[in-house]
């Protein structure tokens, strides 16, 4: 190469170029806001954990700015001068994210929560915490314990995953038949809007209606109206007693059917997660278990609350009588079974694979189950799926083997079409694209499918309502 | 009177002409459509339950157009009729609001959903009811109880309102600590928007996150964002037992100061009512009772679910400790206590009040208590008040003597002013000024002491992104 090399670079873009004052500036204004200039070193931070495995190779690209404010006000500061200059700005929360919601381009500002994780307070009396957005899920509930009192919403990114990122994605989990989802659990916001100015809105009471309900437009956001700051949520009681129940059926559907009995007795468990044969199958291959020993298919159920050995016998009279071997697990093989369910599989490295996340309602999973074959069929790929029954939320595990000539960065067609007819079995069900990870920006094909023009209009002039140019987190969510 | 008499009638106005060309039109083009004609007979619809009170003598004059569409195509007709002649639209279910919600001028159509009553589905297994919006709450759980299931959200009026009503206020109730407000039973809906276009937001699970949560928005939003024609709610399992516990103490400060003793147990109740002094007093003159000769202050609580026993042993235990005297009634006597508790108490005919709706976060209620008597000399009325006490919603009565000049359309000023300062009392302490009846038209000013102006400038925005031309119940909720 010749001394002209530096000359091949491209030519910064102009939304570059902006990013670039946009770093210059802050530093000169407000020189104590942590900054990273977009350097390959940035480059992290395109991706979440959705968009991460399927990354083209780009070291040496660069990467967005970055900023990380150490508070609200820094917040603001950031946020007013990327409107001044006419930079986008991408909240982000701890990354792992499985629809793309935190992913950033070179030419944008990423605001990271990370040094925003503060236990501000935890009252015991009001049954509230108030923390800072960049808090670790697992971080919050730990420091609750000592008071008896926990944290309901438990995506199975817990140990990893931000309150805030969980509040942008209203996030799901395994007890949100009972306990709700994030939304639920959710009381009031401190947020930064896209003009730089600092709101709050909800309350400290459960209940609370002055006005229009802005608290539950932000949960589930992914960032696009605002970001949020400051949350005030919901705790509860840790449970009197925790009960760890199994069922195991001989096949999938035997299993899947036998999901109703639990529907129709009087027991409402604080978790219900079934796997179908290929999950066992996986989980025993990975972790060195011996599930399908016991059985095709399981239905795994965490009981909690007063009256546990009544809530047992019902339910493990109810799960009989569908034909299911129940077992009420010690309490050391109930924690072993719930870490099998959160890490137990392994995803497989020597193949293609999407995850999906579709719900229905919840008497229709034994449909769901029973479309795999003929997609597997169809397309050539496997489907495993384990779901939280108890919302009919299902995690669909599409794979398909990879071949000599793939392009890593290039994903078979096939892939993508069977999961994409996979989502439309569950909006003919009458289901969802997303049960509890969002939109973001790889799913904004699948959105088309399940919302009509109208409602997606609807979502776009609120978006402008409260974002008129568009400076938050553009191209998610809606 | 001559035979001029006619022409001393005012002439109609603009708003009147339009709504009389509205009525016109619709009969013309819809005649399928039922409507009243602006007329003394359509008056009361001028007013709800918390306006009708105070309304004017006022025979004679006319009230608004009314009309009853029996599906949602119709709603659509009405709805595009009224856009197309610039005529705004009052949505109204059962005329219960305590807020102004549904109040109606002459040049006004109000939309009555007295004919959407119908109960689509009952699905035990999805556990959820579709149903339209004019069903009153109490006939809803009637129906589902044959199927062992029910509707939590109980607001007081539960016998006489609707679940349109319900959700456009997002009514709370008694049993809202631990099932949550209307909010959270709510999954989707069908709503006519101001245009006419009919939308369907939500979704049959619990879980789905698909885009903004618009479902959440239009709970609570009191007819001003759309008309809901259609609901899909959560319904849950009845309770395998219930129980009635209650403890008496010896003054209201007691009383209010004991409830920590129940958050601070492991027990969480299906409702917690405190009852101070007076409350009890206006309970025993008006039912015949004599709760007084059992304590000063009551705590009426509702215990549900699996292990009932050992549920009220630890409550009975945590509300000794704290100087209450327990006692677990009786079947028949803690149904006999809850009927008090909701129609127990007698409205001061001979006096003029002002209920209101406060809430506070729920470690703050002594202070609510202990900030009446200095209210109460300042502005020499009285103060009493039965609170929601496990969601902090304090429902006060303020009342004063009426004088022999009083005008009987306008309060003295006094018990206003009582009532605002009652309202600053609840801000001061972290809390808000509606609980669950909502702002409606007429707490307005209350409202602007809570939310910040830039926090209203967004309310409006979103307003105007669904509503450009104001159509739908201008003037209310923001």
């Amino acid at each position: 190469m010749t001394s002209a090399e530096p000359e091949t670079r491209p030519r910064p873009t102009h939304t570059q170029r902006a990013v670039d004052s946009f770093v210059l500036e802050l530093s000169a204004r407000h020189p104590g806001i942590e900054v990273l200039a977009p350097t390959p070193e940035t480059g992290p931070y395109r991706y979440d954990a959705a968009t991460a495995k399927t990354a083209a190779p780009d070291a040496g690209t660069d990467g967005p700015a970055v900023v990380f404010p150490a508070s609200a006000g820094e917040v603001q500061q950031v946020v007013r001068l990327a409107a001044e200059l006419g930079v986008s700005v991408v909240p982000r929360g701890a990354g792992t994210g499985l629809s793309g919601g935190a992913t950033a381009t070179a030419g944008q500002v990423v605001v990271s929560t990370e040094r925003l994780t503060a236990v501000i307070e935890v009252s015991p009396l009001d049954e509230v915490a108030v923390v800072e957005p960049g808090l670790i899920n697992a971080e919050l509930n730990a420091r609750l314990a000592p008071h008896g009192l926990f944290y309901a919403p438990d995506p199975a990114s817990f140990d990893i995953s931000s309150i805030g990122g969980n509040i942008a994605t209203n996030a799901g989990g395994l007890r949100c038949a009972k306990y709700g989802v994030t939304r639920e659990s959710v009381l009031a916001l401190d947020v930064v809007l896209a003009d730089g100015s600092l709101v709050s809105v909800g309350h400290r009471s459960i209940k609370g209606v002055t006005g229009l309900d802005l608290t539950s437009l932000f949960v589930g956001s992914e960032g696009i109206l605002g970001i949020v700051v400051r949350a005030t949520v919901r705790l509860r009681p840790i449970p009197v007693a925790r009960r760890t129940v199994t069922a195991f059926f001989d096949s999938t559907a035997a299993g899947a059917a036998g999901l109703s009995a639990i529907t129709l007795s009087p027991v409402r468990p604080a978790a219900i997660e079934f796997f179908d044969t290929p999950s066992l199958d996986n989980i025993d291959s990975h972790s060195g278990t011996s599930l399908r020993g016991r059985g095709a298919a399981l239905i795994l159920i965490e009981l909690d609350g007063y009256g546990i050995e009544a809530q047992s016998a019902d339910l493990a009279a109810a799960l009989t009588a569908a034909g299911g071997r129940v077992t009420v697990e010690s309490d050391d093989d109930g924690v072993r079974l719930w870490e099998l369910r959160r890490s137990g599989r392994g995803l497989p490295k020597d193949k293609w694979y999407i995850g999906e996340d579709i719900a229905v309602p919840k008497s229709r999973l034994p449909e769901v189950y029973a479309a795999f074959p003929a997609l597997e069929a169809r397309f050539g790929v496997d489907i495993s799926a384990v779901s939280h029954a108890g919302d009919g939320n299902l995690h669909p595990l599409i794979t398909l083997d990879r071949q000599p000539g793939d392009d890593p960065a290039q994903p078979p067609a096939a892939l993508q079409e069977a999961a994409t007819e996979l989502v439309r079995v569950a909006l003919s069900l009458g289901g969802t694209v997303t049960g509890e990870h969002g939109i973001g920006s790889i799913k904004q094909d699948w959105a088309a499918l399940e919302l009509s023009p109208r409602i997606r209009q609807a979502q776009h002039a609120i978006k402008s309502a409260l974002d008129p140019h568009a400076l938050l987190n553009p191209g998610k969510a809606i």
